[in-house]
């Protein structure tokens, strides 16, 4: 197999779940190779595997015949040159751009919705996300903005992704769309809507029961639950 | 004038460096607005200008034609589709894809270093860098990554840059070699003799000439020196 892709915990590792459906979503075949969230110290099994092939020791890695590419946006990127005819970003140029600005804006912003709302797709949390949303403005800010972003963006390229078909953007927001569920967030019936035909997309869904059938419990992860 | 690049401060704001080194250091002609930094509030002068063309309200931003690209990984993946013939990155498909990992990997990392390691080209503060590295094991970590990356990239592709002729990777690590100088970080010969190489280049030079003319203070960005 060409395509190998390193992976953490279906419930827990929102980053992996980003190439992981656009791989599936786009029909791109790969091998699976799970590794399993644990201390992450040094010398845990998690970074004794992952180390020695990602000097950033995290995953998700991708590796095409031996050569690795690590990094969720990177994997994009290697992914829509290499399966072109996939049209993973948009094609049309000004698409393309507003694509990467929005995924750009993803990889290294949300910093309160990802801290307060780690993903968790097995929990069901809605009174710790009524909390968070009560006492946590910068939660408040990070939805504000998605619904200005997914309400224009479907407005503008009708739906029912966020450009239109599937791809990259919505790989990339997927894991959000999770948080939202999770945590009951509360959000306008248009952006409710695109969060129900995300999480009902077929590679989602395969994500989603796999994960349910982990039950590995991941104590850093687990803000809201304690230990069963 | 096709391109307009909006930026902050250039003594303090490290991600408009990035892509004002890689026009300025491409040849690509553009228009420069330059935003001065003040308090961020939603009412401030800066939100009012960078909010009303970005809805992240941050800098970068660049316009091209009207057409508003924001995030500094979204514009570099512009600019080097609108000028294929500058090469902005690596032509060989696997060096390209390096060169978006490690972009990725600094996009949304080394925060140790970003938090503790402030740019300020202006400043120089061995004495500050001194008791980082003393006490903060996460900087020592980002130096020893760079150092693997730089000696590692430095080696396979011959230099002078990290791959080979100056693109995109140089203009994203721009900003962490003028940090390594201001906190005079201890790096070994052949990253020194890089960092060395990224400052003298004419496009940087004129980038720190009017930083140092600027002589602005802004609190938050000086954790380490009191106002004048
Ligand atoms: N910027 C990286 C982030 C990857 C990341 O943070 N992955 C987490 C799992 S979701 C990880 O491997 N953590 C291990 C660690 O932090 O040691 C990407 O986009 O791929
Ligand atoms: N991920 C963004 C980061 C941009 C950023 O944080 N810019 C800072 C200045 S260096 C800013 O505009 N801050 C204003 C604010 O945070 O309100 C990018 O790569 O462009």
């Amino acid at each position: 197999m060409a395509l190998q892709l390193y992976i953490g915990n279906k419930n827990y590792s929102s980053w992996s779940m980003r190439p992981w459906v656009l791989l599936t979503g786009a029909g791109i075949p790969f091998e699976e190779k799970m590794v399993r969230f644990d201390s992450f110290d040094a010398q845990s099994a998690f970074k004794s595997v992952v180390a020695a092939i990602n000097p950033v020791g995290k995953v998700p890695v991708l590796v095409d015949e031996g050569f690795v590419v690590w990094d969720t946006l990177a994997i994009a990127e290697y992914l829509a040159e290499r399966f072109p005819e996939k049209h993973l970003w948009p094609s049309d140029a000004k698409a393309r751009a507003r694509a990467r600005s929005v995924c750009a804006e993803m990889h290294s912003g949300f910093t309160a919705l990802r801290s307060h709302c780690p993903m968790n797709i097995e929990a069901s949390l809605p009174e710790a996300g009524r909390i968070v949303w009560r006492d946590q403005a910068g939660v408040r800010a990070d939805i504000a903005r998605l619904e200005a972003m997914w309400t224009g963006l479907l407005a503008e390229h009708g739906g029912p992704m966020l450009f239109g078909d599937f791809g990259i953007a919505d790989a990339y927001f997927a894991p959000v769309c999770s948080r939202i569920r999770t945590y009951a967030l509360p959000v306008s019936p248009t952006v409710a809507a695109y969060v129900d035909r995300v999480h009902q997309l077929p590679a989602v869904q395969t994500w989603v029961q796999q994960a349910l059938a982990e039950h590995d419990f991941i104590d850093f992860d687990e803000p809201y639950r304690s230990r069963p």
